[in-house]
């Protein structure tokens, strides 16, 4: 079944999805934290995306616009642009599907991502670290090859494999109260909140981001998108501005959007390194910060997370000089 | 039932302490990691007590030692000596059975275990880093309070409690070739002999550890106790000599023992972090380290590897300047 670019995706479409990435993804594990449980009062469930293939969710929403593709177009190649996770996503999901991946990524991405994507066999090209930059960059391959280009968020295919990891967080504890994502292009949340509220309509879904990329904040109180002014929030996986399908999903459907300090990301990151031994990368700390510092009431809530990727470069942690 | 503190624990110990430990202890779980798999050529499965509560398979021997404890003894206080974490263990096997510990460490243990052990409300008694030193502090503490002391590794309950990690590996993956577990003082890799020769008596066994700290291997060559002779190695865990029952047992049924040098020990405990997002201990990359350097002919084999504990001074990583 073929679907438009330019509509938002169903929980039919997120079930379709989950149905044809299951050969290629793992189904992730959900973990328990006894000290997160004993500071917040609430029992939190984290959906360990950094178990996913490829360390982070964005191989769900890769693998399934590229398993949707036309062959005859894909054949020509895929390419897109992203920060980091979803880059090695495309490349891996490429590979797995025998075709021929070009990314167009920005200069300052860290190197263990830069790494990933050679590995995975694609082609990187590099370009600033803005938007404009990126998709200028992806627009030219485009016109010399006639490649399919993936968008990191903003594809109704991307959104509803997004969706699938807060769909199998549901199926196994089906009476959250709340679910907390963190909100980069919007690609993770409008997905979570498609399936979450299909399956569960009295649960809420609130969203997080870095205070120095609070563009959604900005956007949902303006009515209209805001770009991301900053580019310097050590959450990587969230430098990113909102695209219009993201929007408009977070729009009809999102409860609540908090925003968290660096400070408060870093000291996150170190404490579910800490105290759950799992490796997250900073845009993960996002979601857990926003539970642990910014919510009132949660004592006795049952509160989903997810843990978006591992992706970390260990030469260069945040706590150290 | 009790039992002499010096006769080698039998299989039906081992699933008595399961039974014992169950309410306390979690049941972690055994994950693979297709990296791995990929340059082995074998299919590995690692029993994940880095998930264990205090961060180490520890606590199962010291969870059990203290629950098959006589009261009257118990209550005159708990005491230990450890380069870790048999520390936070009894620290917190003693707090959940309402008895006061005293922990004898060395002066050079991790900061990240000394605050666990101060966390868990037991006191701290600091020593030199030899075995001397702690056996005499922790015998002066008995003399004065009549305190139980609960051996690291060469006592029939922490052994039997050890040997839990193993039975819960074997239930979950009945037809493995092969178990690898590392070597410091003998309690793990005792406990893992006794389970696994019971449970599936043509299965090998072997112990790994550092080169550095490869008095187990001079000792079963020997056929007599040797002393480590330095305690530099980054495992820190595995800085310990053997007991007399945990030699005995290793003399009677352990396969082989491999040692492995800083350099793979760091390399692999930085691979198993950058691959499967888990933080390990380097106690933890010794086996894996075995595994992946110094076997011959592993391809095809389905091997088991107890994967220690996951608690690192994140301020001091063994890769960082």
């Amino acid at each position: 079944m073929n679907q438009s670019k330019d509509s938002i995706p169903t929980f039919t479409q997120i079930r379709m999805a989950a149905k044809r990435i299951a050969p290629f993804a793992h189904r992730t594990p959900v973990m328990q934290s006894y000290w997160y449980n004993q500071i917040t009062g609430a029992a939190l469930f984290f959906k360990c995306e950094n178990f996913q293939k490829v360390g982070a969710f964005k191989f769900r929403g890769a693998c399934n616009a590229i398993l949707s593709a036309l062959p005859e177009q894909a054949e020509r190649g895929i390419v897109t642009h992203s920060s980091g996770n979803h880059a090695q996503a495309v490349a891996l999901a490429s590979r797995m599907s025998g075709y021929k991946a070009t990314i167009v990524m920005p200069r300052n991405a860290p190197k263990v991502k830069t790494d990933a994507v050679r590995g995975y066999g694609a082609d990187i090209i590099f370009c600033e670290p803005t938007i404009e930059a990126r998709q200028h960059a992806a627009d030219e391959i485009i016109r010399k090859s006639g490649a399919l280009f993936i968008h990191p968020y903003n594809d109704p295919a991307v959104i509803a494999g997004q969706g699938t990891a807060a769909m199998e967080l549901l199926e196994e504890v089906p009476d959250l109260d709340l679910i907390v994502a963190p909100v980069g292009g919007g690609g993770l949340i409008s997905g979570t909140l498609i399936a979450a509220k299909s399956m569960s309509p009295a649960i809420r879904v609130i969203g997080a981001e870095p205070e120095l990329a609070d563009d959604a904040y900005r956007s949902i109180h303006a009515g209209t998108i805001q770009p991301v002014l900053r580019t310097d929030t050590i959450a990587d996986g969230l430098r990113t501005s909102l695209g219009e399908l993201t929007f408009s999903v977070m729009q009809t459907y999102l409860d609540d959007l908090l925003t968290v300090s660096e400070e408060a990301i870093v000291n996150h990151m170190r404490t579910v390194w800490e105290r759950m031994k799992i490796i997250i990368e900073p845009s993960c700390a996002v979601p857990v910060a926003a539970v642990a510092e910014k919510m009132g009431k949660i004592a006795g809530k049952k509160i989903g997370i997810i843990i978006t990727g591992g992706n970390v470069d260990l030469d260069h942690l945040p706590w150290s000089k």
